[in-house]
């Protein structure tokens, strides 16, 4: 779990009740969310601490850096969305990501899930998150034009797990 | 409302909770549907009752001919989504389907609604429906493959609602 970028001690594991103040800071200083994005998220989290969806964050040095939350498509027999990841900006570039990224692999996989279906927004500040995207192998599948405002495209994103 | 194809009688409605056994016959027998799609259709008529989703239905000679189920996609301005639409078997090819196409999209605009988006099969038993969507002015958007299932893609559509 040691690469150079990382403490040493990093530590991917399930999301705790106890972790909400954590994801709220993240998700609010990362500025990549507005504020309805983000009570949609903290709600989504309520929900995966009553079993909604299933949660993962990474741990360094003791302290949460970022989560992503994810879950399977209802009518799907092997498709899961990852509906957020959020590293905190503070924590940013340090492959964080990527590691949180790979856990939700991870899990899905021991599920039996054979794809991961995410969706993000076509605006030029999200620039850095279709690179990462990207970067992690999924490919764009989809493009609703104006879907989320005018001007700001809803992009669907697909990555076949091995 | 009567235009040759209808009995005159033809009433597009909200519906009501009295309304559950002919929306989960009509889902059953239009075959169109899995049993585990007919049970989140009709958790998702038992969300619209409490206000989840919207539902509209149109009857015809005192019967519920179909139905559909619909709601805003939460973190957009002012798009929908169309969950399910359905026409009883016996009453399929009669126009009903359009006119409750038709009647969702003059709810979501009255609603400030500026687009409609649905996913659905992209199977060869599912080719009526999308030349339903087609005919009703959808555009393809968006196919994810093997979504539902190896074989089985999801495709997504959009409508803008003028």
């Amino acid at each position: 779990m040691c690469n150079g970028r990382w403490s040493g001690l990093l530590h991917v594991r399930d999301l705790v009740a106890n972790d909400r103040g954590a994801v709220a800071e993240a998700l609010t200083l990362s500025l990549a969310f507005s504020e309805d994005e983000v009570r949609v998220a903290l709600d989504m989290f309520d929900g995966g601490m009553n079993g909604d969806y299933a949660l993962v964050g990474v741990e360094d040095e003791g302290s949460l850096r970022g989560y992503a939350c994810f879950g399977k498509a209802v009518l799907s027999r092997s498709s899961w969305y990852l509906y957020w990841i959020c590293v905190h900006p503070a924590s940013q570039g340090r492959g964080y990501g990527r590691a949180i990224e790979a856990a939700v692999e991870e899990s899905v996989r021991a599920a039996g899930g054979e794809r991961l279906v995410l969706e993000t927004s076509g605006r030029t500040d999200y620039e850095r998150s279709r690179r990462f995207y990207d970067g992690a192998g999924f490919t764009l599948v989809g493009q609703i034009p104006d879907f989320f405002k005018p001007g700001d495209d809803c992009l669907i994103y697909c990555k076949v797990l091995a």
